[in-house]
This record gives C-alpha cells, structure tokens and sequence, in this order.
C-alpha cells in the first residue's frame, strides 16, 4: 500500500503552528517540512537560524508560550553578563536557546551541512519528523527601506521592523541548491499535497520560492498545493506582513495573497471572517475552503491541519475525475 | 618622582589571590599580571582562556567563591541544554562566564589579538590593571601520561589529573612572540621587582618560562626576582602539584621549586610551616622569607603581597650596597 505523503512550507511562529498540528495528524514518513533559512544570520560568531529553531522548538514542546520564539523555561544570565562585557543585546539569546546556536555553529564548523546538523539537533529533542532547511547554501534576506537596505534580522529584530518596506531581496537564492531532499519529497509518488502554512509571503514564503526550480516544480507537481491565508480580516495574526502590505500600497486581503502564489496553487483556506472573499478566490481559479484558521489552542492547530488535508483530498478526488 | 613598578607572573586560582593582594597595594600603573595561555584550549567552538577569565574574574571581584573557578552567581541552563542536544558537557561553562567566552572568540575572529581582547573584556569589568596574556601565539601545553600524550584541558579537567604525570611539552611556545607590552614592563626602567605567584610550576609557570628570551631576560633583569612556595608543607593548596611531583619521582618541597626556578631567582618565600627548610633555601643562594602563604581571606593576600614588597625592598638594597 502506498502511504500518502505530504510537505510543509513554513517560516517561524504562524507556519509552525500549522507543522504542529499536521505532525499530529501524519507519520513521521508522511510529513517534511520545508522551512526558510533567509532569515539565517551570523551573530556574536554564532550561526542563527530563527526558522528552524522555531519549528524545531514548536515540534519538540519546548517553545515559549511568553514570548512567541525561543525555549520555554528561559532564562537571560548569558545575555546580562553580555551586557556587562560591552556586548551586542539587541537580539536575545536565552541561556537554552544559546545550547542550539553554539552546537548548530560548532556542528557546522565542524563540516556537517545545515541538514545534517538540524536532523541531528532536532533527533535529539525527540523529533521524528524531518525539517527539511530549503537549502545547504547561505541565503540572506534582506529589506529595501526608508532607510536603506537592511539585514533581515536588523529590520525585524534590531529595529522592530519600524522602518517603512520598499522590497525584498533574497541574496544568494540565485546560486542556492534546493535542498535535496526536498527535491525527493518532490520526486516521491506517493507525495499527496504540499501546504503553504500561513506565514509572511514577503520573507517567509518567497525566500523558498526564490530557490533555482522550486516555483516550477509546485506549478508542475501532480500533487496539489494549497496555501493558508496568512492575513485574517485584513489583520496578520503575528508579524509584520500587513504592515508591509501597506508600505507596498498593496490590499491587505487574503486574495492578493492568494494571487501572489497563484501560478501554482490549486486551493486556498480562508478564514471565517474572510468569507465574503470566497468568491474573489474562486475567481481567480482556485477551489477555496472557509474555516476557522486563527490557531490559539492545539486542538485548533490539529483542526486547521485536518481542513488541509481535508481540502487536498477533495483536489485529489476532482483531478482523478478530470483524468 | 619615579614609581616604582611590579610585574607578576601566574597561572590560575593561587595566582590570582596573590595577584589581588598585589593589586590592592599597587596602582594600575604600578602592577602589570603576565598570565599562562598554555591551558587555553579550542571548545564549542569557543576560545576558551581559563587562567585569563581565573585572574580577570578574581580581579573583578567576580570570581566563585563555592567552585574556585568560574563566575559567582553562576547558573547552569546552558550545559543542561546541551546535554539534551547530546554535546560535550565535561567542562562546565556557566551561563554568565559563556558570555566571556562568547565575547572573546568573536572580538578574536574578528582579528583583535588576545591581549586586545583581554584589555576590553577585563576593562568592561571596572579592571584597571594590565592583565597581559603570555603570548598573543597559540601555546598549548600538553600532558606526557600513562595514557599517552593529553591536551592540558583532557588531563586536567576531563579526566580529573587522575593518569599518571611522565613529563610536559609546551607546543608553539618555540615559535611564539612573547607579548610586547610584557618586553616594555621588563624594559622599564622603574621595574623594581618580578613575583612569580605561588601556581604550579610545570602547567602554570613553565610554559610561561618557555617563551623564547624570557628566561634569560628574568636572569638578566636589574630588578630582583622572587616565587612564593605552592608547594606547603609537602602539600598543595590545591591542583596536582604534589602529585605530579610524586609521579616524575621529584622530592614534593619548596626546596625543589625554588631550586627550579634558581638561574634567575633572588628570594624565595615559605610558609610558615616549612621553616625548616629556609637553610636550603639560602644553601641555594637565595634570600628567603617565611611567613603565612595560605591565603583564606582577603587580608591573607594583602599580607603575602605586602610580604612579597618587603623582600623585594630587601633585596633592591642589599644590590645597592653591593654596587
């Protein structure tokens, strides 16, 4: 029997909600997750890969439920007596979170790739799904502003992304391999959907999709692709994505989301309160599924996750009819 | 007027206390510390300079009272996470002193030398006096054992001193600069006295007497030289000393130091407890003093510092008279 087999794309907090509960729905063998590595950066001589560290964090129990990133139980000795020395504080480090960025950048150093260090890491915390980084090689991120170009986690982070977006580049993306072995979840037979979790399109999602040769396998994969909307009446749910819509003069709907992937995408899961643009989605071609998608407890990330296994089965069905 | 000016030379825990007596008697300007970097070793990823942080941390008034090593107040979330990742846990780095560690392995990547680097992390922590590392050079020293040849660090720490001591080497230390500002302490001419703090002479004070020149710049400086005794009625405060003695069949005395370190010594002091063996000393040619050695509390080492100007006083006269 051939076991239907699904991947996730994700950035950090919004998208890993939704790996979260898809991990409890799927086998370790029916489920990767494709997660940005654009947002990786080098700090205090250390390697620093929030997106990972995220999904690595959600799927293992140990994230922090006080403040959205970074390990639960946490505490800042490490970054207090940095402030002492004379050093860099503007992006945290809890003495935990400190564990995984020193055994990532020794590991690394060491000649191991992004992969292998990250399976090894997120093994050893007891997960068995794969998180799959889009790419071995260094991609950055980075964001056109008001004042200037910006390193991704110096807009984000260090200057709380208070400065007004003009565009997005993706540094490096052009010369990157998509990591091979999301190039054999692509290639596997079995493979029954792939997920757009609902994670900023700007610089969570187009960073992936920036890679050599992904953007065409989504448009050509027999399997079909679905997104999440990430904006919920009008509002992100976390983070800036709204807020550079607006900076882009762009409408802040879940439609132009669903437009923007829309070359490849199949179906598209609106929120409740966005049912009025059922019919705008279906307009532009794409079946389209109306749930309650704003995740607060695990059972609602469990239920979002069925809505999208749910959504890729009925596609299944209809492209099997078509054939 | 000229000041008169002192340079101490020490490895870690028993150094230092002499070194803060010192620096409660002398002016920054007036006390220079030379300190072993044979011990600093490659860990994590991080450049890790025990007796530095030893001597830094103690200067500080930061240093913790329960280990003898390490930062007071210390917590230890770091390692526990990093066990869970299945990394190296045998040397114990605290959450506070990692952010030493972290600062000085990126200020040295970023191309400062080591004396740089310890110049701004020891002056970060109100610390006036030079603390001068030995050598900006890689030096490590290594361990000649019963099972076979050990970094500093794997003997001493990992496997706890306990493998059987045949012998040391000192690698790099032919081929390393002795640090400038060192040359300049010895080259000035108000350099009235060089103290070799009471530190293990084979791991903490040879490999400082390893560097190219210095043992014969000591031989030949105008200014008098003395050690205060590590070794105390047969014993050690703490460290292998004595046992290391005892396995390379050397009489575990103050008599055998101070015979060690003859070529350029002029005084010698021991505890009280070794009385008897002020006439060896002064059978070797040296002057000796006798008084308390073991330091318990601050007092103790501003008594022995004091001590240690008292008989370089003595000894600065007694070249006066001769000349």
């Amino acid at each position: 029997m051939n076991i239907p087999c699904y991947l996730a794309i994700s950035g950090g907090v919004g998208g890993a909600k939704l790996a979260l509960g898809l991990s409890k729905l799927l086998a370790a063998d029916q489920l990767a997750i494709v997660v940005n590595t654009g947002d990786d950066f080098r700090h205090l001589g250390l390697h620093i890969s929030p997106d990972i560290d995220t999904l690595v964090y959600t799927l293992a129990g140990q994230s922090n439920p006080e403040t959205g990133w970074g390990r639960r139980d946490e505490s800042w000795h490490f970054m207090e007596a940095l402030a002492g020395l004379g050093g860099e504080t503007w992006f945290a480090l809890g003495d935990r979170d400190l564990a995984m960025n020193v055994a990532r950048t020794q590991r690394l150093a060491s000649g191991q790739t992004l992969s292998q260090v990250t399976a090894a890491l997120a093994g050893s915390l007891g997960i068995e799904h794969p998180i799959l980084p889009m790419s071995d090689d260094p991609v950055h991120t980075r964001v056109h502003t008001g004042k200037g170009l910006l390193e991704f986690q110096h807009y984000f982070v260090r200057d709380r992304c208070e400065p007004v977006v003009s565009g997005f580049e993706f540094d490096g993306a052009e010369a990157a391999e998509l990591n091979p072995e999301i190039e054999a979840w692509l290639d596997n037979p079995n493979l029954a959907g792939i997920i757009l979790c609902p994670s900023n399109p700007f610089v969570s999602i187009d960073p992936v999709l920036a890679l050599p040769g992904l953007r065409d396998r989504l448009r050509e994969s027999a399997a079909p692709v679905i997104a999440v909307s990430p904006v919920v009446g009008g509002s992100a749910i976390k983070g800036p994505t709204v807020k550079m819509m607006q900076e882009l003069s762009i409408p802040n709907t879940a439609t132009w989301v669903a437009d923007h992937y829309r070359d490849f995408l199949d179906g598209f899961i609106l929120d409740d309160q966005d049912l009025a643009l059922k019919p705008d989605i279906e307009a532009l071609g794409l079946a389209s599924h109306v749930t309650r998608t704003v995740m607060v407890t695990l059972e609602d990330r469990v239920s979002l996750a069925q809505a999208c296994l749910d959504l890729l089965q009925t596609l299944r069905e209809e492209l099997t009819r078509r054939s």
